[in-house]
């Protein structure tokens, strides 16, 4: 799937490894119960416990030193216990390692947090530090205790095996439903020093960001204060990842945390100038990207689907409009059947909870293949239905939707709603 | 599927010609351009037009003298141009006849109002009687243009064909992805004087009542004062039609409308007396029962969901919840599988938009085959999967989540999300 470049940024290499002073590792500990499907197995080529076949599922980053630290967290009301472990540990604003493991949400379970906490301890253990300097996550089935020797027994092999190019292995430990392994990083400049934010993320049912989706897990060799580090995450969370949706669900263990290790040696970035704005536009590029490839990978989707509103009164009105329409199940299903449905976009628009004239309202469906008007004044218009299949024959479609009525613009992500949703859906306890 | 029975009346077959007073017909005009599938061909038995095989298109309800009327509309921005018609007639809060036409919705049309204008002038003609006392309705694609000469040249055959147990023809005339005609009546008694409501409804995909659903078309030999009668059906849709998703689309030609004939002779029901609860009562068996109808009946669907919400802050809140729960993507989707998933049910609940305590809240998953608790105070129970497997297998689900802090209480209606919800959607120009 093409990146999307965003100006003062370019691409590296290595995911949460690329910033300097971050190492990772992924293995299997034993929690997997599906074998691997579809994806290769490296269990050869690295120190796997012996489920070798089985994917991995624990997951540490470890930076050299300890960080600033920021977290966005699911706004559902059920939250997962690492949630509450992490937010206590975090109320320092600096953290050191993360740990992660897949398969089991650990969430809604009476013996939640002391698991989370005890799994933190683990990971302290074996680097050396304080169990409150360790964020911790977790991802898979709700409900279904979390099996604490399998962690215990893995701690000592995953923590020696941790290297500065091991981002891979940590991914596919994050995964859960995913198909792809899902990271990016930048390289941009602050001040003429050369400084790195690299992400990876985990995310593809259960997805409505009202709030930061999913788990996701950004390192950076910025130095910057907490605050201001907690800042730009916030806002970078609003225009990216919360305008993702894939089905409409929010999750009980969404979270986004950022590391910061300062290792760039910039000069720190202590107020909202010009080095903090060129740090936002990094994360930026970085979460942006990522939130495309979330969408992209939407269970059991076949397309990306990107939907950009503007000149609404508002901007939060353009957000709004935007995310009725990529969450529409009915639009979903025409852009699966490829098919220019035009009077599914113009009524996801119209229900859309925000004022506006939907009488000013024009739609055009656009992907490489070309752009196509279908809607004017919220009245249809010719088009050839040709030239609309051909264009939605791409796996990645715009919907472009003018309300010609302001200068609020937003733009939301989504994919298309196919057998394969239902199916996975039909039969996976999660 | 089973009716539920409410108190204080009894059903009667007959539709909305169970009523005293009301006529009713359905003949194909030529709209139709998909032939008859899965149903009974009835053109044989009756008057349709040399299109023999092709669905009905095109329904009417008369009655023998005008009535008290009154409607509530979809609140989607993008209005079927019928809508606007029929709001304009009912301003007297007077109607005597319904024309209705399906597989063209005839909205997002330059020329909408126009058309929809004539088909009431057409009916009018035939029938003796003004333009502002017909009530217009259309279903169907949306933004294609409405040819209006099949309408006009079926409008006489229409009306001569009218009779007093016509509902069966008008409710086929009114289906569009409906795999089952809907229809339901019941008699009650106002002051010793029996009276009937009998309504039709129509619904299947596009359905998420922030109004009043698709289209349902209510007759009752009750006298009942205009304002009254708008009243009772407001308050009526907001427990029954507006607690329904399908899809969690809202349709843009969304109506209920009632007409109320007198002809029962009760004493006028001026006032919210003990008559007016008593109509009030039946209304709601009507619609309650059509509600499940169509959630039944719902795209794809094979299992009727009902959440019922109970001991919520609010009744509002208590709705909140419900809906939440009956519009997952990925609850349906369990429900599909039969699976006995409750973490989504606790997610759904946990991200409804309202203020209470998950840590108090109990889930029950029941049907006709017995009832299971699966979570309490906000986490996992152990329970039999054989016996929730069992469960499961019934066509009508209950999901019965206790909030344990107050007194409000809701009930939501839903369906499962199935690959035919995929198929149909994905190749249907509606």
């Amino acid at each position: 799937m093409k990146l999307v470049e965003v100006d003062g940024t370019e691409f590296v290499e290595g995911g949460v490894c690329a910033a300097k002073g971050f190492r990772a590792n992924g293995i299997c500990c034993g929690l997997a119960h599906k074998p691997l499907t579809g994806t290769e197995n490296t269990a050869a080529a690295d120190n796997a416990l012996p489920n070798s076949g089985k994917k991995r599922d624990l997951a540490l980053i470890v930076a050299d030193k300890e960080c600033t630290a920021a977290a966005v967290y699911t706004t559902n009301k059920v939250k997962g216990a690492p949630i509450t472990v992490t937010k206590k540990h975090l109320e320092t604003g600096t953290a050191q390692a993360v740990i992660v493991n897949s398969v089991n949400a650990n969430t809604c379970n009476a013996d939640g947090i002391e698991k989370a906490e005890k799994m933190c301890e683990l990971a302290a253990a074996e680097l050396g530090i304080a169990p409150e300097k360790v964020i911790v996550a977790s991802t898979g089935v709700i409900g279904q205790v979390l099996p604490i020797e399998p962690i215990a027994n893995g701690m000592k092999a995953l923590a020696e095996g941790l290297s500065y190019d091991g981002n891979p292995r940590a991914v596919e430990a994050i995964m859960t439903t995913d198909t792809v392994p899902k990271e990016v990083a930048v390289k941009f400049s602050i001040g003429g020093k050369t400084c790195t934010v690299g992400g990876m993320l985990k995310g593809s049912g259960m997805i409505r960001p009202n709030m930061a989706t999913t788990l996701t897990f950004i390192t950076t060799d910025a130095d910057i204060s907490a605050e201001l580090l907690q800042r730009a995450l916030s806002d970078t969370v609003k225009v990216t990842l919360n305008r993702v949706s894939v089905d409409g669900d929010t999750s009980t263990n969404d979270m986004v945390c950022v590391l910061a290790s300062g290792t760039a040696e910039n000069t720190p970035i202590k107020k909202e100038n010009a080095d903090f704005d060129a740090f936002e536009c990094a994360l930026y590029a970085v979460m942006m990207n990522l939130a495309r490839m979330m969408a992209r990978d939407g269970e059991g989707a076949t397309k990306l689907i990107e939907c950009a509103v503007t000149n609404a009164p508002t901007e939060k009105t353009a957000e709004i409009v935007a995310k009725s329409v990529i969450c529409s199940a009915l639009f979903k299903a025409a852009m699966f059947g490829e098919d220019a449905n035009w009077g599914r976009i113009l009524c996801a628009i119209g229900y859309a909870e925000a004022e506006f004239d939907i009488d000013k309202v024009g739609v055009h469906i656009a992907s490489d293949k070309g752009d196509i008007e279908v809607c004017r004044n919220g009245a249809g218009v010719e088009f050839s239905e040709e030239k609309a299949k051909e264009i939605l024959s791409e796996e990645e479609i715009r919907i472009l939707a003018d309300l010609g009525q302001g200068g609020g613009a937003a733009v939301a992500w989504g994919c298309d709603l196919t057998y394969d949703y239902v199916k996975i859906n039909g039969d996976y306890r999660s």
